[in-house]
């Protein structure tokens, strides 16, 4: 019998991440200072970030040496293991071989943990005492406690305030890992203490957490900020899953027709994505290279390619990539982690290329998806990363109406025990489906530069 | 390096459970039937086990075949991985080295699920229609949903009126996986109805569920009952942890001196601990076998060897085991998987015959253990299974007095994601150690035959 656990002995994990800015054909545009309205110069943001992750930020080598302090807590949950999805294959009566990768695996529950630990670990020996981060939905501010506690660090996480209320085993987790979890916006920051001014009752957002949290940053010596999605050096810690994947597709005999993976800022997109990014431009693969989003959040399907801030309070550097605007605030749907404004700048530019391909699904039918696979996989995943399998089912019902034997992978990108609230809703028949009206796409990006 | 997961393939997955039964100096005294006194013949129970579970009940084969088909489901987590806790051993400053088993890779969440699976495959094979069950906590129903949904049976889970209210997410995810979750007392069964009478503001208890779920069974032809601890199938199928674990410390390269697991019914202990007193009993090995449970629950520790029922309603047969009564219900503590007043016959016989030890812990000793377990390890621990946790330190830090590099394993019988609430309690200080009364416990033992 085939196994349908692919997997890598800890000598396998990857010893260096992979630099997709070595092979673009065309290169990043860079970023724009908030300041200036120039070109921004890498010393502007070192008051926030440590000199080796600018340094990675604006790498072209093409690999990056993993550092052994990193691959030692890296081993706790990697090399995560590749799943062939048999009983989902057998449920859809489908020619095709459906693989995904589990990142689920990492103590935290998702793949943020790839990236918390080297920033933990950067910032750790470049001489700081404490990270300020944000969080939404919990998943990165979790992933970042738990570096923070592996390093001796200490952790501010500033947590929207309405998930702080109603999202508590999130923040308990947090506070297991010996973070302190503060409700956003707060009277810590002059950020927060301004939204408090004006409404006491604010319930906050992520824009107003991320201000919140660049400002204690940017107000303390021994302080920098860290950021779980959207810049290169999250990208390039990010590859490690595409480079196992690669791995271990190998093993299984089977290169990728379609490679699939949820988008939000874009880390678990572009970290199983690159690798085989750099196939399709260095050895003329023509696989399909897939992000998938929420048709209430659809950035890369239909926002606008142009330079745009990070953050609502236009605190960070104007970047170039699909965005919907910065002040756009999305439908409060239940997958918290894909409710970005824009995507990661290396992703939209290989979008703008052709390199890769966007799709965007409504909630109802990913919540769908989620729970056929649950019934026949097991594992109850994130509404995140249920837009992955939606997408990966429909490839699979496309093999199946071509008689084609196609290989599916997608990234399973974290569990979603934190998230049941969600399938009650849908379970109950609670859940709308809240796609964005056309007049409203159509407003925000007629406001675009 | 030395790894840190010691893995094993699909194909060194065992190919038989282990039955102590084969092995043990005193064999098991037979239960009694309820209905007539005396010595219970197996056919008694027909009405609601499957003839195979009946049969392995009784059996003293020492090795009974897992069917291709459980073992095709298996493979989904299993094996399990071998975690060697480097950082928790540095953490301790401790020459001893330390092993864990790790149950928590299920889908399910626990080790439950290993005999879920078997349970829903026999009753299927016999023509079984739908399962019933009871659950407290979550763990047993969540896995025994997910097996049915597998095999294509229908499952009806009683859950305790007070833990479906106050664990929705345990619920949620039974219902994602097809099941039929009832709040217990019930008006499905007379059962339910005469305590509903008596009190229709009753929030249920494990005993009333217990009753419900059996007569469900016993009422309908195409249904049968599921007990997800305590009989000796049960331990039977969990042996495939220990056979596993015996495997993987191989390949480390050590014998433990000290097995270690919680125990509440005893599933999750026997599962890792059989095999090792095989090695006791047959080869002379004089490894400590230590069965860890709750201070507010102390059946091992301060019950009574005697013949008792397994239910509060007195509906099962009476069997020997160490027990407080089985109207005996224990404080509200945290670890709602080892709130059973009795300990399975097996394990008690081995303990009787001092082949086995067991000690108990209160409950904020146990969750200051998760703490340092999680900040080191990454793992949330599941409050049962922190008992386990607890004991593995006290037991490296008696290595590190004694200057000895002894070899300690332990069952991490599942996580902890939806217990947070137990965390929150422990961290914001409200959690109270629950531990009995020295006058309860002796009006207890005082009260038994």
């Amino acid at each position: 019998m085939d196994e349908i656990k692919i997997l890598l002995t800890e000598k396998e994990m990857p010893t260096h991440w992979y630099n997709i800015q070595a092979d673009m054909p065309n290169p990043l545009q860079p970023p724009i200072s908030p300041r200036t309205g120039e070109v921004m110069a890498p010393e502007e943001l070192a008051v926030i970030f440590p000199e080796a992750l600018l340094k990675q930020e604006m790498s072209r080598e093409r690999f990056v040496e993993i550092p052994d302090e990193v691959r030692e807590i890296y081993r706790l949950w990697r090399p995560s293991p590749l799943f062939r999805a048999r009983r989902l294959e057998k449920a859809l009566d489908t020619p095709a071989r459906i693989y995904y990768k589990y990142e689920g695996v990492s103590p935290a529950g998702s793949h943020k943990l790839n990236t918390a630990v080297p920033q933990a670990y950067y910032n750790k020996k470049e001489g700081i005492k404490r990270l300020s981060t944000e969080t939404g939905a919990g998943q990165w501010g979790s992933a970042l406690a738990m570096a923070c506690s592996f390093f001796g660090l200490e952790c501010t996480v500033y947590m929207v305030k309405v998930s702080f209320q109603q999202k508590p085993y999130r923040r308990s987790m947090m506070q297991v890992f010996g973070a302190e979890v503060i409700p956003s916006p707060s009277d810590r920051t002059e950020a927060g203490k301004a939204i408090l001014a004006k409404d006491p009752d604010s319930t906050g957002s992520l824009g107003i957490a991320i201000s919140e949290a660049v400002e204690d940053a940017a107000t303390h010596d021994d302080t920098n900020y860290a950021l779980g999605s959207v810049l290169n050096h999250v990208v390039l810690h990010q590859t490690v899953i595409g480079l196992e994947a690669k791995k271990q597709m190998e093993k299984a005999g089977y290169y990728p027709d379609v490679v699939i993976a949820c988008s939000g800022g874009g880390s678990n997109f572009s970290g199983l994505a690159m690798p085989f990014v750099h196939d399709k431009i260095k050895e003329g693969k023509n696989t399909r290279i897939m992000a998938v989003e929420p048709t209430a959040c659809p950035s890369l399907t239909r926002g606008k390619f142009t330079y745009d801030y990070g953050d609502t309070a236009h605190l960070t550097p104007k970047m170039m990539m699909y965005t919907l605007g910065s002040e756009f605030v999305p439908p409060g749907i239940h997958a918290g982690g894909l409710r970005y404004h824009g995507a990661s700048p290396i992703q939209s530019q290989l979008l703008h290329d052709g390199l890769i391909e966007a799709k965007a699904y409504g909630q109802l039918s990913v919540f769908e998806a989620a729970k056929m696979f649950a019934q026949n996989e097991g594992i109850i995943p994130a509404p995140e990363s249920s837009h992955a399998i939606r997408a990966a089912i429909d490839e699979a019902l496309a093999a199946k109406e071509a008689g084609e034997a196609r290989t599916i992978l997608f990234n399973l990108s974290g569990h979603g025990h934190f998230d049941m609230s969600a399938y009650d809703a849908y379970l109950s028949g609670k859940l709308t489906d809240s796609s964005l009206p056309e007049d409203t796409l159509k407003e925000l990006i007629n406001a675009l530069p």
